[in-house]
């Protein structure tokens, strides 16, 4: 019987026959830092594989293949060639079958041609999936060497929705091992670097898709989120992601970590190089009705009345709030920055602007926190036993120290659980309360439309150093509470602008890591700045029209 | 310091107080056993009280009180004075604030003279609820000698939603120790017992709802339903009620067994002496938007478009499935010929009938009882420790043997409760896909559009013999299926019609036991006999107006 170990490097060797030989490059050395300009610089792509990869607005795409001006086999080529270059630098792919989806894509060429009409309202687009995202015959390994060779017997829900919508997959993207870290880095594959930084992490647990994406590799791609993970890589990649509210969007069939833990929910959603793509995926899936396929998805159809914020005074004048500090960890300057440059936006813009107050956060994070570990480590162990492979305790690697907070220790009784679980909805109630009373604080005659937040305290960090209940605590509060919260890329860190500032009164021992990680602005520069928007329940559609809204106002 | 016996018969005596002494009558003795004449036979009630209480469609009620025809005092005193009434036959009450309703009904009454406008659609109606949707100001005991003069600090969610509505809340209902069982007995407020034949049970939990509305003292109630409390009760007094889908009504705020229980939860929803009051509740709830109000309750107001059947072919042609017998145990012979007459009356209307095949039931229920059982035990000795008192192990009473199947023993681990709930999910998504495919046994070209099933396999029994995981097999398992079901008064047992059928080969000890349970017909002469009608998750409005064809079905 083989190792751990020969297992992974099997698995690896596997890969890299996977890709089509001409289609290696010669890589930079380790020590050029930001490979986003590689794909272009490498020669491998042609002028048209340029400009169909340089198009970052999903629905010019969608149109160019619908009216037949760019063939689906020539955009798969494209992406597909594109991912392959950023595979070399960033690390960012698992499973790679670009000959499946140049059959499908030759497929649906045909189709178009025969019929004069697309095939669904996502034809022809190739669709990047995070590893969990079962396709039938591949395997799904999701970062654990113990479920290398375990082959999909079918495809999960959602990319069949996807695939009935026309879409093409053509690679899967890389995963930490468990998925419950903010980092991506596992014992098959390895780590996943930041594109505009290699030392900065590419953030996690969706890390291969935000790389992917930023890369220009794929312009949509599935992710999933339990406490930021599509979040997180969004943010930390300058790219867009939504986080939709649990059963929105369908799960069934994806694999999975805590499976049957039932109340702080991983959820599926896009991330994209636009907004519009965030869009663009909602609506397609929607228009499957989900709720026919998967027992836990809302009977909610995408609503064109929510999306014209019906429910937001037709968002002529939104009230937003800002989140300026979570009162576990301060913001560094680069964030700070950021927040207020978006709070100018909007008030040029007329919208009204005022502050978000924390609301416990601290007794809703230990909620969570207690919900993941409840069986956490008996869950990883009923993986890794197989093989006795370790469960990593950091992002580092091999020469990580041992930090098992996020891992849990024995199981705890299923009557403990309720009662964090009940505390946790008690929580919940408050913070809707809360939500709800803000209508006295706005000029509108309605509560706040929406909250926007930090993603993160901080920038991508160097390797090792984005923590679960510290640095995440940003997004994993959301989860707890279920709001749907869309993440757009508001600027980058520049040193000059972005000074530390002086020593505050430190509120935890928390808050003092986090303000000495920014004591050299230079380990950050150049690396995305991002807000994350908040809305309540259900609210999708609303979401996305008002972070259309923000990164507009942004823009101008 | 008391003890628990002596607080149970105080709380007794101050609900005797509360009562209004004109209104207590000559008791029938213990061996009438149809009590439902009595209101019309005390000379308690006036001519017009009588006219009042003898309407069963809530939108006539309606109508009258917007049009100022009949006062909201004058319907709340005779829809109070018949409650009083039918709780001293059947013992159905457990709080009772007349005074207090009736001078809401006053406010009611004078705010409509002074703006010609009715406050909201339940304009003056008086509504009756469970003895867990807390009220402020008063107890809320839930069948816990230990909760007796545990104050509630404000209304439910759905109270408020329902004042807010116009209604008049003015007694609280009985329930079993627990909410755990399927009739209806605790040991504060004692046992409430069937209407039509005071041998029988009310069934539970939500029985004292069922007895009141049975007896006329209630038009609409509020009920609650995690293994068929909703709908048990419903059928075996002969009335209507709708188990809606998880998280369609608030139930933040009301009380609850297995409170953090998070994957089989306890919903609320109607019972009512007519369907149109079924539907006016969801209608009216629903415009409240209750999602602002309680954080998981689903963004999706009531859908006249859905309730017109957009999805199930306007209701030209439907295709029903009837649930002749759920493989565990088989229906008594009055259950069979409800099920025979409804489909006759169906295919006589022009629709379809096709068999229903049970889906792995068994395992279904054993997941359900396993979830229960998971903190059962530590969650009821959590409350009953504080005094002492007993937790029931029957429904018999005193003379209870002891019967612990649904009580559970220590609390299982998390990791323990996380790999059933997972189970459980599969066998939801393998039940909903099974229901997809049913398209290719139709002639419409949709799936089935409703599922057919008994309640339970028999009419009302005896006290003490409804138990849960034989008896309640047939609604328990769509809650664990999330299915929003309604239930419809069908017939009465008729002994010389429905008599024992010859044995049958035993599909197992329960379904002998079932079988023994109908060895002599006139035990149950007269009772109820009720189907329910069952949905797909979320599709309330559907359900609701499918049951109004199958109902208007019967009664051609």
């Amino acid at each position: 019987m083989s190792t751990w170990q020969e297992i992974a490097a099997d698995k690896r060797a596997r890969q890299t026959e996977s890709i089509p030989k001409d289609w290696l490059i010669a890589k930079p050395p380790d020590d050029v830092l930001d490979v986003t300009t590689v794909p272009e610089d490498s020669g491998l792509l042609s002028d048209l594989e340029l400009e169909i990869t340089s198009v970052v607005d999903v629905s010019v795409l969608l149109n160019n293949l619908a009216t037949g001006k760019w063939s689906s086999v020539a955009v798969v080529t494209a992406f597909a060639k594109r991912a392959i270059i950023a595979h070399q630098v960033t690390n960012c792919l698992t499973e790679i079958f670009i000959d499946k989806a140049l059959e499908r894509a030759a497929w649906l060429d045909e189709q178009l041609k025969t019929t004069g009409k697309v095939v669904g309202p996502l034809h022809g687009l190739p669709v990047s999936l995070k590893d969990q995202i079962s396709l039938q015959g591949l395997e799904t390994i999701m970062g654990y060497v113990s479920w290398v060779g375990r082959i999909a017997e079918k495809n999960a829900v959602l990319a069949d929705i996807l695939i009935d919508c026309g879409a093409v997959p053509y690679v899967r993207t890389n995963v930490p091992q468990t998925l419950m870290w903010p980092e991506t880095y596992n014992l098959v594959f390895g780590r996943t670097v930041n594109p505009r930084n290699r030392t900065l992490t590419s953030g996690g647990s969706s890390g291969g898709e935000g790389a992917l994406i930023a890369m220009h590799g794929s312009v949509l791609g599935v992710g999933s989120d339990i406490g930021g993970s599509i979040r997180i890589p969004a943010a930390m990649n300058g790219i867009y992601g939504l986080r939709p509210t649990c059963n929105r969007v369908p799960y069934s069939g994806a694999a999975n970590s805590l499976e049957g833990q039932d109340s702080i929910r991983s959820v599926l959603g896009p991330l994209s190089s636009s907004l519009n793509g965030v869009k663009t995926f909602m609506k397609a899936v929607l228009s499957k009705k989900p709720w026919l396929l998967d027992p836990l998805v809302v009977r909610k159809p995408w609503s064109e009345e929510e999306y014209s914020l019906v429910d937001h005074g037709g968002g002529k004048k939104l009230c937003f709030a800002i989140l300026w500090d979570n009162g576990i960890v301060k913001p560094h300057p680069p964030v700070k920055r950021a927040l207020e440059m978006t709070k100018a936006a909007l008030l040029k813009a007329g919208h009204e602007v005022v502050d978000w107050k924390s609301y416990k956060y601290a007794e809703i994070i230990e909620c969570t926190r207690d919900i993941w570990t409840a069986a956490g480590l008996e869950d990883y162990q009923a993986v890794t036993s197989q093989l006795g492979e370790p469960i990593l305790e950091s992002m580092l690697g091999a020469e990580a120290e041992a930090t098992a907070e996020y891992v849990g220790q024995e199981s705890i009784s299923a009557f403990r659980l309720f009662q964090i679980q009940k505390k946790l909805l008690a929580l919940r109630k408050e913070s809707l309360d809360l939500w709800q009373a803000t209508q006295s604080q706005t000029s509108t005659g309605r509560p706040v439309d929406a909250i926007i937040s930090p993603v993160a305290a901080h920038a991508p960090t160097p390797h090792g150093k984005y923590t679960y209940f510290r640095s995440a605590a940003y997004t994993l509060v959301f989860n707890a509470l279920d709001y749907p919260a869309c993440v757009f890329p508001v600027t980058a860190v520049d040193p000059q602008l972005d000074m530390p500032s002086p020593a505050h009164a430190f509120l935890s021992e928390d808050d003092k890591l986090m303000y000495e990680l920014y004591d050299d602005p230079s380990t950050f520069k150049n690396a995305p700045v991002a807000l994350q928007l908040v809305g309540r329940g259900l609210e999708e559609e609303a979401v996305v029209a008002m972070t259309e809204i923000v990164d507009a106002a942004l823009k101008v």
